[in-house]
Formats: structure tokens, C-alpha cells, sequence
């Protein structure tokens, strides 16, 4: 008579071995985002940021636009306000770089940091500078990033511009 | 001599239901966060940037620093480039807005869209406006909020000015 309560309670047992190693595999696979796909992240962000600024000083807009999501919602913010869509994005670089009396000039990135927060958002924020055969144009940028079918790409760019003369506007720290 | 197997047999059973329950929680904790969550975290959010609206409107600008993290930390850019810590942004704040022939005025918030994106972060941003007795300031910010100990606080804040005048920097759309 004692027979079939054992075996009984040891199909229970069995059962919730399964539950309990299915527990510590999602438990395993949870921590895995705080360490190999936050660096994963930080590294896809900073080669589309790379790409970037190499596109850009090989004259390439539209390899630069490329970092940006390709969508009327894509924003961009300055001291003029919201620039809204891809379009008008690439459309306010070509006059303020491309157009009559301005050129690209060399673009680099300082100061940059990344922030993976969740497996398919990051933001960025770093010091920009463009150095033209007339003049240094400088300042800060935000970066909102998410990862979708192209990868890793800005939604949401704030950026400003120093006031010249541009030494006065450097990092304070 | 069957006794002893089945009460060892029926301790595992013990011990495993516990750590079934403990998963069943930890798995009902999680999809939450895909409503409840998120939305709790925007309210949150809001509350704060109303908190902070109010607190600047009765020229409580502790109050109104009460919404940044206090903390070295704490990142402020602008068009002057970053400013690093709270102390350091409340007397960037005390400048802009204390000093002699300078005035709090009142302050509003449109356009604001605020973005959970995991349960300890969030990103907004908007349009901001201060109107004193001389002159009607405005320009767009972008913000970087996490949940901590003291709730959600801003540890990276984006602002622009527009310049003046006013009218020609209104938003685009």
C-alpha cells in the first residue's frame, strides 16, 4: 500500500525538477541583457556612430543619414526648435553644410557615452566638432536610439551649437 | 523502513512547490511591466515635471530642483556645453533666472511626451516656455529620468534656447 504513494510523489517530484531547471534557465537568460547584450548594445552604437562621422568626412550625407531612423517621426532638436521627419533632417544639414559659403569640413565625436537600457533602446550623449577651412563649429549632442529591422539607429537627435568665439563654449569640466 | 523515504521524498516536494511559486511570481512580475509599468512610470514622470512646473511658478526653485538627481553626476547641456552635478545647476539656474535684472517669471510645458523604456528609465521631452514681465523665453528639452531610491529624478537634462525673437524659433510643425 505504501508503493503508490511513493511512486506518486515521485512523479510530483519529477514535474517540478522540470519547473524548477525551466525557472533557472529564464532566470539565467534574464541576467545575460545586464552583461553581454549591454556591451553587445554599446558596441552596435558606437560602430553606427563611427559610421557617421566616417561618412561624413568623406563628404557622404546621406551615408551619414543613414544613423537616423528613416521616418516621419524621427525628431530633431536645436535652438530652432523641432525638425520633424528624415526628410527635413537631411534636408536642414544640406543648408547648413552643403549649401553656398558652407562645406562639411571634418566631423569627430569626444566625450562619448553610451547608455543601453533596455534590449532595444540606448541613448548617447558626447561633444561634437566640425572644423571647416573657416571656422570651428562645436557644441553637445543627445541621442535617443532604438534597434529595429536596420539596427541600431537615432530617433530622436538633440543637438546644440556653441556661440562663438568657440573657446569661451568648451566643456566646463 | 518505507517511512523515512517518503517523508525525505515528501520534504523535496516541500522545497521544489516553494521555488515553483517563486517562479510563477517572478514570471508574473515581468510581463507587468509591459502595462502597468509603463504606464505607472509615465504618471510618475508627469507628476514629477508638474511638481517641478508648480514649484518654479511659486519661485521655489529647490522645489523645482527637487525633480534632478543630487548628485556630481547630474549632466546639464546647453548651448554653453555641460554642466556637471546639481550644485553646479541650481547656480546655473540662480544665474539665469535670480540675479539682479533677472526674473523666475512663469513657466509652462507643452508638446511633452514622456517614454518608459525599462522600469528604472524614461525619456521625455518637449517645449518649454518662461514668460517674465521683460521678455518670453523658450526652446526645447530633452530629458533622461531614472527611478531611484527618492523616486524619478533627472540625471541628464538637454535644454535649448531658442534665440530671439521669439516668434521666428517656434516649433516647426
Amino acid at each position: 500500500m505504501s508503493e503508490r504513494p511513493r511512486r506518486k510523489s515521485w512523479i510530483l517530484i519529477g514535474i517540478l525538477c522540470v519547473l524548477l531547471v525551466a525557472h533557472v534557465i529564464l532566470r539565467m537568460a534574464l541576467p545575460s541583457w545586464q552583461n553581454y547584450s549591454r556591451n553587445e548594445a554599446e558596441t552596435a552604437v558606437r560602430k553606427v556612430l563611427d559610421e557617421q562621422v566616417a561618412a561624413w568626412n568623406r563628404g557622404d550625407l546621406e551615408g551619414f543619414m543613414k544613423g537616423y531612423w528613416n521616418s516621419p517621426n524621427l525628431r530633431f532638436y536645436s535652438k530652432n526648435g523641432v525638425t520633424s521627419g528624415w526628410e527635413a533632417t537631411i534636408e536642414r544639414y544640406r543648408k547648413e553644410y552643403q549649401s553656398e559659403g558652407h562645406e562639411m569640413g571634418r566631423l569627430a565625436f569626444s566625450d562619448l557615452e553610451i547608455n543601453p537600457v533596455a534590449p532595444d533602446t540606448a541613448w548617447a550623449r558626447g561633444h561634437w566638432q566640425v572644423v571647416t577651412t573657416k571656422e570651428t563649429r562645436e557644441g553637445v549632442f543627445t541621442l535617443i536610439l532604438r534597434r529595429n529591422a536596420e539596427g541600431w539607429q537615432i530617433v530622436h537627435d538633440h543637438t546644440s551649437s556653441s556661440q562663438p568665439p568657440a573657446k569661451e563654449t568648451k566643456k566646463e569640466e
